[in-house]
This record gives C-alpha cells, structure tokens and sequence, in this order.
C-alpha cells in the first residue's frame, strides 16, 4: 500500500476531513485533490489538514483548458495552489476545440506554446506540469491531445521538471503504441504521474462518468504498473473513478473496494 | 453529385423501393447497404431493385466480429452476398474483446488471422474486405482496430485486392497520424471505401448513435477528402450517420440535408 494514493474524485462528496480520517484510517497515505473541493475548504486549511493527518499530496487535478480565455491566470492559480499543498504535480486537461473551430492541430499547437508561457512559473514552484493525453472521445470538448506520443511531442521542448505527462490506464489502454511511449516518457524522465481506473460498457450518455473501480473492466491493469515501474518510476500509484453509481455510497466503503481493486489488479 | 454514396443506415428505416426511388429522383447513383436490411428484402430481391433502378452498391455493411463463434460461415455468406449485390467491397466490423477476456493483443491477432482464412473466399468472389478502424471509444465491445495504422498492418500480409481498409472521418479524425496513414494506405492500393460523418457532442448513452450529418460537427470533412483524393482515390464518397433524431425524419427529407451537407462540407 506504499505507493496507493486516493485520487479524491474517486469518492466525490466525501468532505475532506472525513476523507482525511477514513485514509488514515484504512492505512492510505496519499491522496490526490480537486481544485474546486479544496477551494471550497480552503487551500491553506486543506494544506494544514492533509500535513496534520499525515497525508501526503501527489497531484492537484487540474490546470489546463487552454482553448478558455482566462487560461494564463488559472494556470498561474493551480500552479500557486499546488505548491501550498506540497504536491509536486498539476494535472493538465488540455482544453478541447474552440468553440465554432475544427482546427484541431491549431488546438494543439497553440497548447504547445501555452507551455512554454507556464514553464517559469513552474519552475518556480517547483511544481511538475502533467499533460494528460485523454481518451480520444474526449478530443471535441475536453481534450485535444488524445495519445501519450502526443502529449510527449508537446512536452518535449520543455525541462523535463516543468512538463511532463500523466499516464492514465482509461484514457490509453486501446492504444497500440502505448507501451512504447511509456518507455519514452520514462527514459526522458516525464512521468509525472500514474492514474488508474478501469474501462467498462456501456458509456453513459456524455461518457464523463463511466469509468469503472480497477478489475471491473477489461484493461490490463497490472501490464499497465509493470510498463510504468519498468522505466523505473517508482512514484504514487492513485486510482481516479468518475462513477454516479460508485458516488452514490459512503466513502468508507468506496475506499475499501477502491483498495480491494487495487490489491487484486494492480499491485 | 458523381462520387456520392447513400449510405442505407443514414436513413434507416426508409424501405428499399423507396429508397431507391428517393436516390434516383435526387440524382443519386450509389447506395451503401447493410445486410440485415438487404436480407430483409431478399439478396436477389434487392440485387434487381437496384439494377432496375440504376444504382450501384458501392459497399454492404458489415462483416467481422471475429469474436463471435459463428464468424467463419457469416462472413463467408457476406462476401457472397457482397458479390451477388455487385457490391466491390464488404466493410468489416471486426469485433471487440471476447468475453471475460482483457487481452487486447491476442483479439488483434485473431483478426489478423482471421483475414487469412477469408483471402480465398474474398479473391473467387472478387469482394475486397475492408478492414474498418473504429472509434477507441468501440474498442472493447465492436472492434479491437481503433487506427488506420492498426488496420493497415492487418491488411499488410494479404494481396490488395482481397485486403483493404474504410477510411470512415467519424472513426478517425482525433488522430494526428491519420494524414500519413491515408497516403500509406493509398500507395498500397488499399483504400476499399471513404465514409464520411460528422463528430458531434455530447454523445449519446452508448455512444453508438451520436454522429452528425456533415457539417453539423468539428470535422474538417473536407481536409479528409483531399487527403484521400491526394492518394489518387477516385472512388465512392459514402455518407454514413447513425442518429436517433436524423433517423424521425422521413428519408426523403434525410437524403436532400444529406446532399446538402455533402456538396457543402464534403465536395
């Protein structure tokens, strides 16, 4: 249990210092947050719980929406409020299509020089930028960068200590080339983070919230941790589930079963 | 108007006298068919429909689903069907992942086997198959060939005239490698059919029926079909749209907003 951390959306609604205790509590030292949940409790007040608890933070999700025209600030902002909370990492959701465009490498290629802008601000903060390459049924409206080779092109120009990438076994695991680019982003020292979450049938209608707890779909999970440790990361493994029905029950047991999946498929 | 093809599962639900009526009082030539609705009818039935109405099919929809224990004499009876209807090519589905199993590369490589079983069928019935790259978002449930790349290396081993791939713009316009994959596929002879719909979200529960006529969404259509043209391609211009709301309509009144779309977005 070294490595697992609690991505919070995972148990979306859990206030945070249930959340706090219940980690403490099954063993769970690490957690990953949301902006809007610790905006809402506070930045500095959701730093002094997670220290007090002695939780540690993995990743801040997220920065990115670059296709928004207030993009530089909240980057700016996410960056500032990852530092506050230790997390090394911000969680980049790069933004899909401008609204009315159908350019997508425009899309692209205007994230690429929004990173350079971000990079002294993250140096600064020492706070590692992870883009996430999202399932490609994101590309329209959430994401254009939709493969880990992608968002490793786009990272590339940059210290790899400014930008790297996040590896998420939902948004990749129908690609081919994956374990390929993950030996590369490993060589280059840009994995920035490991998320885990499983990929079940049928979507929901907008597909946000379908993802499944690790072993009740069909990834081949354990392959995917193997890939990742075999460049030598040996960084947090966090599970991140956006599920209604999984929502719908108490933390506690939310966190046992994500645990219970993780020990079985992962580990 | 000379490259457009009506693909059948654009207006379903129009019987086949009337669309056939339909296409030829708009000036259309070519239909796309699918084989339940064909089957419906009758092979021979709908063979001297078309005949006698002066169109061609310019594909039958679909063969595949290599998962399933039947895919031998079903795709066996397509390709008959195919040849009976003067259809040149038999469009594949090839079937997502067995059940219970997570092994994605073991489901590709069945594909690629499969194929090889089919070669002879397909040469004596002068039926090229067409290997169809779908969305990743199918990956698990209706076809484990999510890129052009991916469809290409299956065709590879197998004579052109045999082996081909869909270039279907719904399927493929995420990916930035799909221009170099066009002109790949293109220099080998291998592009069976070019379909063209359109991206459009938020997608509906089961993502299956959410695509747009053309133009309604973000893809540059257009950019697809100089891509194709560009490979010397000079072939039928199918357009295919699965969607509830589209489908309410009567068919006459679909196939004129299709024409439309395509001579604006597509010619």
């Amino acid at each position: 249990m070294k490595r697992f951390s609690l991505n919070q959306a995972t148990t979306r609604g859990w206030p945070l210092p249930e959340l706090a205790a219940g980690c403490v509590a099954a063993g769970v030292t690490q957690v990953g947050l949301w902006r809007e949940e610790v905006q809402e409790f506070g930045v500095s007040a959701t730093a002094e719980l997670m220290r007090s608890s002695g939780l540690s933070v993995t990743t801040l999700c997220r920065g990115g929406f670059f296709d928004r025209p207030d993009w530089l600030s909240s980057n700016v902002t996410a960056i500032e409020e990852a530092a506050t909370l230790g997390a090394p990492v911000l969680v980049l959701v790069s933004g899909g299509l401008p609204s009315g465009s159908r350019d997508v490498d425009a899309a692209r290629a205007h994230i690429g020089e929004s990173l350079g802008t971000l990079v002294p601000y993250a140096l600064d903060a020492g706070v590692q930028l992870a883009i996430e390459p999202l399932h490609p049924m994101f590309c329209s409206d959430r994401c254009v960068v939709s493969t880990l080779g992608q968002a490793l092109d786009l990272a590339e120009p940059y210290p790899a200590a400014a930008v790297g990438v996040a590896v998420d076994t939902y948004h990749l695991w129908w690609d081919d080339t994956v374990w390929s680019q993950i030996a590369r982003a490993g060589a280059a020292g840009r994995i920035a983070c490991f998320q885990v979450a499983d990929w079940i049938t049928p979507l929901p209608a907008g597909v946000l919230l379908g993802r499944g707890l690790p072993g009740r779909g069909c990834i081949e999970l354990r392959r995917f941790r193997e890939a990742v440790d075999a460049t030598g990361f040996t960084g947090p493994i966090e599970v991140e589930v956006f599920n209604e029905e999984v929502w719908a029950r108490p933390g506690l047991e939310i966190l046992a079963d994500t645990i219970e999946g993780y020990r079985r498929f992962v580990e």
